[in-house]
């Protein structure tokens, strides 16, 4: 297959065949990927979305449901499907891809699911759906390739053969002892490469990294990039291998912390749906601007405070604007490269010291630098050079503090167990309007009148 | 082992280690995984990182160098070290880890290291070194295991133990002709469970996805986690197969994209370094406040203009910069969801329409709302509702504007090609502070004088 996502050819050709006969939607299917078929429905509505997946195979129509993405809402998708269609989708889903999709449901429809399913299936969705969606026991699948630390090398490539009928892929294969206890990994390429009397205890890596179910899914993708495993198994307090967590799922953990990040750095919520409606969006963003409002209060209180200062000097008036927008943009430079290096990398107290100086350090020099601007631009345009003084003073000491707070606050969240991306642009820019106004209305009544 | 990463626990342990001798210090250090010994990396200095790297077997000393981050500078260390010591260590690397490490030194640098090495070794690095380094070719390792499409299961078998010899991971055999060319992948699961006559051509999977070597690492990203890929084959324009991509090498690509996209939203140059000294981050960031300045003059000769108004209503100023501020940052929000969605989705003309559309609503509504609670402040506070009406009237205008330029102006620049994230909240909330600005005051002149 050439590689390409849906472009716009494929779009129409689709479309199209939806207005036509089953047989050709059928045929016209045939022709793509469950990836390719799962991005085509976010472009159709919800009664085509039903054909499609009536007419697929089961295979592949679970496929396609498990690739949907979670703004497409699968659940709607698999709750509306006729419950025998349902119930062997639900089968033929891995157990964590299951597990996600119904979380989504209310507890009524996730009932009515699961009592279609065989005993086995509905007790293993139960238990992964005890754990909660943001650890590892809610990202991990039950199902995997474990064999018994005493078997020998063709014992366990039976094993192997035997367990992979029912595991679509596989990268690692898990060594357990008699109780079902993590031992540690071995290679399939071990496996092979081993003479016949082998036993797995003599090939097996008993250094393997692993996390308990209740590990967070941020520091499950961090290992797993760390240490660059295709999976990470998973095991309960008393080292009893649960399941196995997918690189494929901490990619999309990835995303979705990075999505998250980027989201409340810029004071959105972090479960804003980025292709949600309005009526969602308003009830993300609303609440963070009357904060907002809250706080600008503050400022223009600032501004009413010196009142007389900006009547008897009213270019003040222009040039306030200009401190207080600096303040506020180079204060969101350094919470975004805090906030960043905080995501990416466990600071020491000593780096976290020397950031934050070296953000006031950054915050005095482009302080300065744009301050001289400006001064000349006073002095030139209002012919005023005391005036440009106390704009230089106000912009230098504005850009420290926007340094300092911008770097200072999430570190200092972090450090007392709160989302330092919390600390939205909102908030800090906010400060540095307040500090901004005082410092500059306040120097202009002390210097200039 | 248990899961953890470096705590402060281990970092004393090794720093007191590291005071100690030379058998002291290997000894502590076997205790520790090289990617851990990376991270000790970021916390001492240049002496005690040659030091350690000499201390280490090269297997270990490798795997160190290839898991330092790029901004702890490996390819400072590997310079500094023994010629002898360095060959044999960037004999040891994969070729794509060497080649990113040695891509970071100049042209005289790379020779010193190239001329030491094998003559295969030289050439393979010298290879890789012309691809550019965000593309499928500058991601890739050309070490993989392939072999021939006529092949029986058998001679497979041998084949892959034979190249597994030289290769430490790998997840997909990839199947290629007698020219070389790429015909698809067959996993190691399915050649273990075929029966020993069936030729390799029987169970090949040639609907493989497979990229091109000038392919932009962000397609390679999107790709690899759409379709759940452990590695993705790299061909030429003849489909001659050159090497694979793995999933890890496309982390590291999803966590560089990110920081890319969190600093240009913010202002910040994309090659700034998290960790970097003042000196980059003032380089980095002054030319954007600078930008920022020349368009705060604009919004303050909007104020100028209008300096009689201000005089007469001179309660105006501090309502000015609630307008303005709101708007900054309701612009900011749109701009971050807008943004975050199409480094996601690719959205159609459509999709892109109405996410502008929503953004007008959400705008609307969001100021009507906000706008609302000041026209009820200024009626209290100021004792004048016409005021307020004013102020209402220029809050949900510039909420709406915010809306509209927050997710049109990416949406237009990843129309034309340019990244969208460039569209910073420098640029737009200054379009929105003189907007703002010229539509309260104007609104005021009008209507209120």
């Amino acid at each position: 297959m050439q590689s390409f996502e849906l472009d716009k050819t494929d779009l129409s050709k689709l479309r199209k065949a939806i207005e036509g006969d089953d047989q050709l939607l059928a045929e016209t299917l045939a022709e793509y990927h469950a990836s390719e078929i799962a991005i085509l429905f976010e472009n159709i509505n919800s009664e085509d979305r039903q054909r499609i997946i009536n007419l697929l195979e089961i295979e592949k129509a679970s496929e396609v449901i498990a690739e949907m993405s979670e703004e497409s809402h699968p659940e709607e998708l698999l709750i509306q499907l006729h419950p025998d269609k349902r119930t062997e989708i639900v089968e033929e889903l891995d157990y964590d891809d299951a597990t996600d999709i119904i979380s989504q449901l209310d507890e009524e429809e996730q009932q009515e699911i699961l009592e279609d399913l065989s005993a086995q299936d509905a007790a293993s969705i139960r238990n992964l759906l005890s754990y909660h969606e943001e650890t590892a026991g809610g990202l991990m699948n039950s199902q995997m390739i474990k064999v018994n630390i005493n078997l020998t090398k063709k014992d366990a490539i039976d094993e192997i053969i035997r367990q992979s009928e029912e595991i679509e892929e596989f990268y690692t294969v898990f060594v357990v002892d008699d109780e079902g206890c993590f031992k540690g990994i071995v290679s399939l390429k071990d496996i092979i490469k081993a003479k016949g009397n082998v036993k797995i205890s003599d090939m097996v890596n008993a250094d393997a990294v692993y996390v308990k179910a209740d590990t967070d899914q941020e520091e499950v993708a961090k290992l797993l990039s760390q240490y660059n495993l295709t999976s990470i198994p998973v095991v309960d307090g008393h080292l009893k291998l649960l399941g196995r967590v997918t690189f494929d799922d901490v990619m999309d953990v990835m995303e979705d912390e990075n999505t998250e990040d980027i989201l409340k750095i810029s004071g959105v919520s972090e479960d804003e749906e980025l292709a949600g409606n309005w009526i969602d969006a308003v009830k993300s963003r609303l609440p963070w601007l009357i904060i907002n409002l809250g706080t600008a209060f503050l400022a223009s209180s600032v501004i009413r405070y010196f009142n007389e200062t900006l009547d008897r000097l009213d270019v003040l008036s222009a040039y306030m604007t200009i401190i207080a927008g600096m303040g506020g943009n180079a204060a969101t430079q350094a919470l975004a490269v805090t906030v960043r290096r905080i995501s990416l990398f466990d600071l020491t107290d000593k780096q976290a010291y020397r950031a934050v100086l070296k953000e006031f350090t950054v915050g005095m020099i482009n302080g300065a630098a744009t301050g001289l601007i400006v001064l000349v631009v006073a002095y030139f345009f209002d012919a005023n050079l005391m005036l440009g003084l106390v704009i230089f003073l106000a912009m230098t000491g504005n850009l420290i503090v926007a340094g300092i707070t911008g770097s200072a606050i999430p570190l200092m969240l972090k450090r007392i167990g709160i989302d330092p991306a919390i600390a939205s642009s909102i908030i800090i820019t906010t400060f540095t309007d307040v500090f901004g106004f005082f410092l500059l209305l306040g120097l202009a009544s002390k210097l200039l009148l």
